[in-house]
């Protein structure tokens, strides 16, 4: 089964969008099991997306085509599938009574042009319109039922609306027509501290046996300054031996890396931190110096952290750490004052945890030390606070970036020794 | 002139790398007067790489073709092109001994494979390798020299070598083969604080102007959560009379727009305030609650900003506020607690300027406020705090960021009056 997409849309091509939806389905395809050989991007422009749609149907059994469906002049995608199938475009009553209910309920006049989003080509259909109003993605067969029958889908462009209507029906009827009744299921297992070749070396032998069985796949997926991703992907011929597959490869995984594994699909590095020192019945404060409150921010970017963040002090300038965190004059950028500001921070705003990083962000370097240079401070209740050193590469954003990601998986790990030791 | 695009990577049609080359380059075409009509992406196979240049060379009269250049057996660009252009491979010595060099010079063995990055489709010629030893750019003329003649240009896929081949070398050379003498320049106001519609309003006649007399184009470009982007483009017979011509509708706009022009091309908000406060000899602190940092950390992004800022309290937690800032006991989401901290932190850091914020992030509301009720504080030297009152719309994280930039933007304004005043 290959499909291929076409996005539309001249903004596109002018780059003051960039097509992250042709990147996302992509992706899901992969997930799917389905080859997606090409990606081609339009402008709003009747025949060269009817030739772009051709070509693609020739090359392919399924295309998907995103944007282009709203109300506007502009968006002429419906149009330009009834010029490829040869069949006029007919009103769907159904679309077009949702669309004026929509509408009516807000007590807003709607405009005709509205209306057109109620129209589909001939032979073709309304699928799944997610939130009542908005534009339904369509299903247009080309052909006569039958095997050889080959399908176009019309989705709109706007990434939360796509989403919804590709994983609510397009997917489903693409794995159907494929013929596939298998259940596909995949694990995300987020990981830090380790680079890819250090993880391709430690799954070896575990990926060479899935490569021999075909149980499962593994594939690492950069996430920029966030770590690496393993994916592991299980296809089965039903859901509860993919889910009870999918659970045995993770724990095999999670055997080998350790604790360089901190979270799984959507967890980030804050929610992970934020959600341990929850369950510990923990709070935190924050001593900041290069990375400027980027960790507070991160912190606080989880929603319902009021419960475990008391706050945090930027102390950019030397001086706010020898007043406020009684950090000794001298060099700051030493594992003492970090011991120091980690302690301080502490007791200046009464948590439980004081976590604190100082370091050369750079350009330039600070005290005869290179940009890069970084000490992350950590206190934990009445313990002798501790420190660790980091050497860290990349510009004065990475660097910050790093730090704050570093910062909070030294406290992550000791969090999780702490519970080992009882 | 008409040239295309093709994307090459099968990690762009997993999705695993979004392709902003494209993007960019689509961008740069535009800004060039050269017409972008389809972007293609294909995976690393030699046919379905050979199909798309040859569709892109019938419809156009240049393509760029971006990634494959690389040193490893997936880098098959070069023999894609070959294979179009019906030639066979030689080593070009030139680029040979640079990668040599580059080797030598870091006293490193060299691979075999890396010299397969000095091969070059026989005619064709390497152009601009921004740095030794990385892969330079291909220029690669498809049929005998004449007014019919077409091009492939090759770039690199990363980012910073495709731009600077890119800007260096494949711009300069369309422009030629376009028979296009004349010089495009353009420039780019950053605003903050108006809608699209209303920028619309403000500028319409002189955008009615422009259309009619041809002298410069208006467009408007969404930058996210950063506010909106208004570039002039200016095409002239020559360089001077192009700067002439942008100053002067720079001029024009600007007093349009008044104050509500924060920057031009690459400066950003925070960047622009670092600016305004070192230029003033003003230092500043933040107190900060629903950001969390998130301002701190935007101010510290800047290089150099260790002379004005003096650094900043996140005051999550209300006792913090109590405690610290002598914010009065009482609901904290309010212009008294907010100029309170403002007033605060200035004294507690040793600051000129003290600038807060305080409010509701969401999504739960609190103290019976809605979710985006948002109170900026600024304290100046002993004069009285002032504060305003923000309505923001969007989800937490949105409300995060629309606070942060809004809070500086108001510094900004403030700053601005303050010197008009004198």
């Amino acid at each position: 089964m290959i499909c291929e997409i076409v996005a539309v849309g001249t903004e596109l091509l002018l780059g003051q969008i960039v097509d992250t939806n042709s990147s996302w389905l992509g992706e899901q395809l992969a997930l799917s099991g389905i080859d997606n050989l090409r990606q081609v991007k339009v402008g709003d422009n009747h025949g060269r997306i009817v030739a772009a749609l051709r070509e693609a149907l020739e090359r392919s059994d399924a295309v998907i085509v995103c944007g282009g469906l709203g109300p506007t002049q502009d968006d002429i995608t419906r149009e330009a599938i009834a010029a490829v199938l040869g069949v006029p475009l007919v009103a769907d009553e159904a679309v077009a009574a949702r669309i004026a209910a929509m509408f009516e309920a807000r007590g807003r006049r709607m405009p005709a042009n509205n209306l057109r989003q109620a129209e589909v080509p001939e032979g073709a259909m309304a699928i799944a319109d997610p939130q009542p109003g908005t534009a339904p993605g369509l299903l247009c067969p080309v052909g006569p039922a039958g095997p050889d029958q080959k399908v176009i889908y019309a989705v709109p462009g706007v990434p939360y609306e796509m989403q919804a209507i590709v994983l609510g029906a397009v997917l489903p009827d693409l794995r159907r027509r494929s013929g596939d009744t298998s259940v596909i299921l995949s694990r995300t297992l987020r990981t830090w501290g380790e680079s890819e070749s250090g993880l391709a070396e430690r799954l070896a032998d575990r990926i060479e046996e899935l490569d021999r069985t075909g149980r499962a796949t593994i594939a690492f997926l950069a996430s920029g300054i966030e770590g690496l991703k393993v994916r592991l992907t299980v296809k089965a011929p039903d859901a509860a031996t993919a889910r009870e597959v999918l659970a045995a490869e993770e724990a095999e995984l999670r055997a080998l890396l350790g604790p360089l594994v901190f979270g799984v699909d959507a967890d980030n590095m804050e929610t992970v931190v934020a959600a341990q020192l929850e369950a510990r019945g923990l709070t935190i404060a924050l001593a900041e110096s290069l990375t400027g409150g980027l960790m507070a921010s991160r912190l606080t970017d989880v929603s319902g952290v009021s419960g475990v963040f008391v706050g945090g002090l930027v102390a950019y300038d030397s001086q706010v750490k020898f007043d406020l965190l009684d950090v000794p004059e001298g060099p700051v950028v030493s594992k003492p004052t970090a011991e120091a500001m980690a302690a301080g921070v502490r007791r200046l705003l009464g948590a439980d945890v004081g976590l604190a990083v100082t370091g050369v962000a750079g350009p330039a370097e600070q005290d005869g030390l290179p940009a890069g240079t970084v000490f992350v401070g950590l206190a934990v209740g009445d313990d002798d606070p501790v420190s660790v050193e980091l050497r860290l590469p990349g510009d004065r954003r990475r660097i910050r970036e790093f730090t704050a990601i570093g910062a909070l998986d030294l406290l992550r790990r000791r969090l999780l020794d702490r519970t080992a030791d009882r």
